[in-house]
């Protein structure tokens, strides 16, 4: 039994709290919400974030940063990836360097491009941090649908010690020594999912959208690559595994809003209509960004970004694509 | 302007003659069937299996193997896997070395475990064959929405003379001098279907299909490599793309016999209901012999001969999956 914290109570925070109450560890959730607090004290449910799914009464629910911090073995970071560093600055000073961190949340810092365990590490470089990622929605983690996930730290003897926190007969956990590649997959995915939404939206069919899935990991694999990742990284769970999850599910907010675009919406009309953070429009951005740094041409993101911020039909965008010059498909 | 026959008038055959006179080639149609001859003939449509697409009045329609043959630059073959090698045996005596083969249909020939560019180079072993395979429904191509494929060919200059004859607006044709690898997965991919239909009938998730579409390719691609293909291949269209489409569309008959199975009808019934050739029933089956043959590891394929021949129960098979040893994504 190991001693377990999870930093936010989102639907991803929720479930894997319950998964890992359920593997028999001493779970404690911790929140900044004092009115979410009460409310899974009093009901032991997330009603607006997780219906219908129970929280065991073992598991410890706390506002107190220093009581979800002390004595834990595992500290699960299940924040929006944009209070991923006011957290880390919050735990900073209560952490001791043997407790392993285990980031969950994906996305890249707005200003710094870095990642999110780049962030971490920034906070607290004297911890190990963990990557925790794959094709996981927390709905069906909850109801222990079959879910696979892989673990990535460049110690894969502390990944290991990860897994074996996680694994059971309906989460499939692997390990893997390549951060920065689970990382970048989990991040850009966002943003094909927004071009596979625009492709259905226009009313394109599911050549079109395999077509971009394909290509678009492709391109992010070469940008992870130029950034130190390892290819095969992109071809697993992480990477299109996490890709096909986002990008033919309705639950997507990235594919929704691009369902929207792609039907002549504007961008404030879809962001208005979705009502939730469509993280692949700010992470369209950076991977532009990154993608000039490592001098990587990324066509689909390219696109992506002249019909977000460029005012660019949608249409005239995805027949650019289909009539570039002739290519190998590998070279 | 090339002169250009398909043999075969299918739905995947009469939607690249119509591409092919798009194009502005010379095409002509050859089918087996008289009746088939008589009703493209007359109404220009091939209703059973393309409704609603004109077929334009410049594509000729014989059932003559010789005209079908003589004088054409490229000859598309666009027959059922199961009759390439009859067909081929027809066409021997009348082409002539320089004419361009290109195969289209997908499978494995069950006896001797061929791919169909092999049988087809086994018949006819002084003409030049190319693979154009990707995730391409024939229906949308029909209705020129925008798709991809891969021209495969060891002679990469050959494989340019089939991307120029099929590229335009919305028909994207990449090149790759990998047959092997092209041709295997697009025969294996229907195996994942059925274990991803069988999925969706128990009830599992997005979760636990997208886990069986990425370690499905993961080992489709283990056995490709040991057979000489090139592991990129299985990220690209021809692999992981046309997975991605046949994994995800209820056109896929692989796919809803699956699901039927998932459900808890026999395979007797499920092929009874689908009153399809089921294809990889048969691949399921030809996969585990070259499994075999090359000592790789094919667990997900392994499970689904399980299921289809041996009774045994879905839901195990899929638990079974999830609690095998603790693994590294890719070592």
């Amino acid at each position: 039994m190991k001693k377990v914290s999870v930093i936010g109570a989102g639907s991803w925070g929720t479930a894997l709290a319950i998964l890992l109450c359920d593997n028999g560890h001493d779970v404690t959730i911790w929140s900044i919400d004092q009115k979410e607090i009460d409310m899974l004290k009093h009901t032991r449910e997330n009603k607006p974030k997780l219906p219908g799914i129970k929280i065991h009464e073992a598991i410890k629910i706390t506002p107190d940063m220093e009581e979800a911090v002390q004595g834990k073995d595992f500290i699960i970071m299940a924040v929006p990836s944009k209070f991923v560093r006011s957290t880390a600055k919050r735990m900073k000073a209560l952490v001791m360097k043997e407790q392993i961190i285990v980031n969950v949340a994906k996305g890249l810092e707005d200003e710094t491009l870095l990642t999110l365990v780049e962030v971490i590490e920034d906070e607290m470089p004297h911890n190990d941090v963990v990557v925790l990622s794959g094709p996981s929605h927390a709905e069906e983690v909850a109801k222990k649908l079959p879910t696979t996930c892989v673990a990535g730290s460049k110690d894969l003897d502390i990944a290991q010690q990860v897994q074996d926190l996680f694994m059971n007969t309906y989460f499939r956990v692997y390990t893997s020594s390549d951060v920065v590649g689970i990382e970048m997959g989990g991040a850009l995915k966002n943003v094909i999912a927004l071009a596979a939404g625009i492709s259905d939206g226009i009313g394109f069919g599911d050549n079109t959208k395999a077509a971009l899935m394909t290509r678009g990991i492709t391109e992010i694999s070469r940008l992870g690559v130029a950034m130190g990742a390892k290819e095969h990284t992109f071809n697993g769970l992480s990477g299109i595994g996490d890709l096909i999850v986002t990008c033919t599910s309705m639950h997507s907010r990235n594919r929704r809003a691009g369902i929207l675009i792609g039907q002549g919406h504007t961008l404030n009309e879809a962001l208005e209509e979705v009502q939730m953070v469509v993280e692949g429009v700010f992470t369209a951005k950076a991977a532009l960004d990154l993608a000039h740094k490592h001098h990587v041409e990324m066509p689909i993101i390219r696109k992506v970004n002249d019909v977000l911020f460029e005012g660019k039909n949608t249409k005239k965008a995805v027949e650019e694509l289909m009539i570039r010059d002739k290519k190998i498909e590998y070279v």
